[in-house]
């Protein structure tokens, strides 16, 4: 499989299970998949998989952030189609030596992210795991249509992003550092641990229709804007000065000599949301952004050609963005 | 976790979601969550792990057997609610160094699960891991009830089971020993590498409401009525004579120096439905088994104690059955 790449393994599966049903709104491809009932409102069905020594390490992650994030990161893909999060499923595999009070502070965790967001746990699965694997499913409410997509970008489309993309990564490359400084350090750390679901900002883009295509951000600004260009079958340029950064990020960056428009780009994890939204609409999305206090970023512009995603850096200059970010199985 | 048990772990995690929602007809302690839309028909929901070196072993399963069997132990919990699954969600991880051949076959044997049972994959997620973790989610149409539980058994009521449980067992035996003997074990084999999920006969009990409580028979009979007897709050005898086992099982099992009769109450991952009926209804229940050529057994009675299982031996003596069966974290 390292040969064949994840892209190229979730297109295996696409191309094994080609049909599909009209009561299927979303299906494969999308943040989370909607389904219609034989009446009454459309639910998205979701589910992600968190695992020991991929996608954390009990080192730098505690049993109580890993239980509010192992939904998070579900409740975000909910987000991204503009859903309302409404029930979890949660699949829990555990080497046998952990302790009660792992699985206390872990469902303690789980149990504060689905209070603050409405979710209900609703059934699940648990099993003895040579390591920590966590699969959590998520079902929600759609908007009618079924939910924001990922195809739906149209050239002179504005790209927008919620939020700062790489605090996330500088919050995990302070922990990796074994340094934190305290209180400085703790909004980095805070946003890689605990991520906060952009769901409020998700539904409202969905229900006053001002997006055209939308993706939370889990693997990288460049590998997500990459996937609504593929999906829409259009370019993107973006403006590598509109990427901006909160107080202290950019010193804090370089400190570890780390590039803050590389975490930016390809960090991953953030949980906010992208979207593309059209010029007539964009007095709106800034009045939204304003009315639930959360900072939205035009970054860059939707093209005709399908020629990816490029870049335009402080000196004018335009290159190809390479979609890198996290990948599995490379 | 070892102290705790499955069992514990369980209501630790029930205990930590107290609130039940009203739109949630089954939530955790069924074989699925049943969750009504806005309006419409109720969605089941139900994950299920299968983690390599404790569900299964690559020596002895093949790829494809896997890819069937991660789907139909889902579709056999939506039928053990009564439900008609619809929609499938595939969380995998996997080792880099599996081939794709691994990923070709695996993905084959679950298409071919999900067509012979009207079942569409919509979503799911992929990662490297250090062992192969599955997790399927099920989502389906619950009866208007929204399904069966396990809490509805009353005194007087029979205790049913479909098919053979001890085959699937006896077929892990079988591979365990290294020395299939052709075509005479292939029953065995094939009963615990491709269990058949008994989905027509669940949605039927459901319908002609034939059925007080149901569970799918996945970690041997004696625990899963168990399950039934502590939900239901009652006791249950069992008559170790009618369990009764196909030609040519006692002789291979004895041959393994196993027990026929252990195989059955122990053994587990047959995938069969457990059930209890009122009298009034036996011979539609039984009209019902010869209508689908399902073969279903009335194997005890429900009782009015809740003094747990106790089964009766040829000799007439009576012995408590104690819940023996797969447990995790022991």
């Amino acid at each position: 499989l390292s040969e064949l790449g994840e892209l190229a393994i979730v297109e295996h599966i696409r191309k094994s299970f080609p049909t599909s049903h009209p009561s299927v709104l979303r299906g494969i491809g999308d943040d989370a998949a909607a389904v219609r009932g034989r009446t009454g409102t459309p639910l998205l069905l979701t589910v992600d998989l968190l695992i020991e020594g991929v996608h954390f390490d009990l080192d730098t992650t505690g049993a109580r952030d890993l239980g509010w994030k192992a939904l998070a990161v579900n409740l975000s893909d909910i987000a991204a189609m503009g859903g309302t999060p409404r029930y979890a499923l949660l699949a829990l595999g555990l080497p046998a030596s952990l302790t009660e009070g792992f699985l206390r502070d872990f469902l303690r965790g789980f149990s504060q992210a689905a209070r603050t967001h409405d979710t209900e746990l609703i059934g699940g699965d648990t099993s003895s795991a040579p390591v920590v694997f966590i699969a959590v499913a998520v079902g929600g409410d759609a908007p009618p249509s079924g939910g924001i997509g990922r195809g739906g970008a149209r050239p002179g489309d504005g790209v927008f992003v919620s939020g700062y993309p790489g605090m996330s990564a500088l919050g995990l490359a302070v922990l990796k550092s074994g340094r934190p400084r305290g209180k400085a350090d703790a909004r980095w750390i805070r946003s890689h641990l605990t991520p906060r679901p952009q769901i409020a900002l998700g539904r409202q883009l969905a229900r006053k229709k001002l997006a055209t295509a939308m993706i939370d951000c889990s693997d990288g600004l460049a590998l997500d804007l990459a996937r609504i260009a593929a999906a829409s079958g259009v370019g993107m340029e973006i403006d590598a000065a509109s990427v901006s950064f909160p107080r202290g990020f950019e010193a804090r960056a370089r400190s570890l000599k780390r590039d803050p428009l590389d975490l930016a780009l390809g960090g991953g994890e953030d949980y906010e949301l992208i979207f593309t939204s059209p010029s007539r609409k964009w007095g709106e999305v800034e009045r939204l952004g304003r009315r639930l206090r959360t900072r939205i970023r035009r970054i860059g512009t939707v093209t005709r050609k399908s020629a990816g995603v490029t870049i335009r850096t402080g000196k004018g200059r335009v290159r190809n963005l390479a979609p890198f970010g996290y990948e599995h199985f490379r």
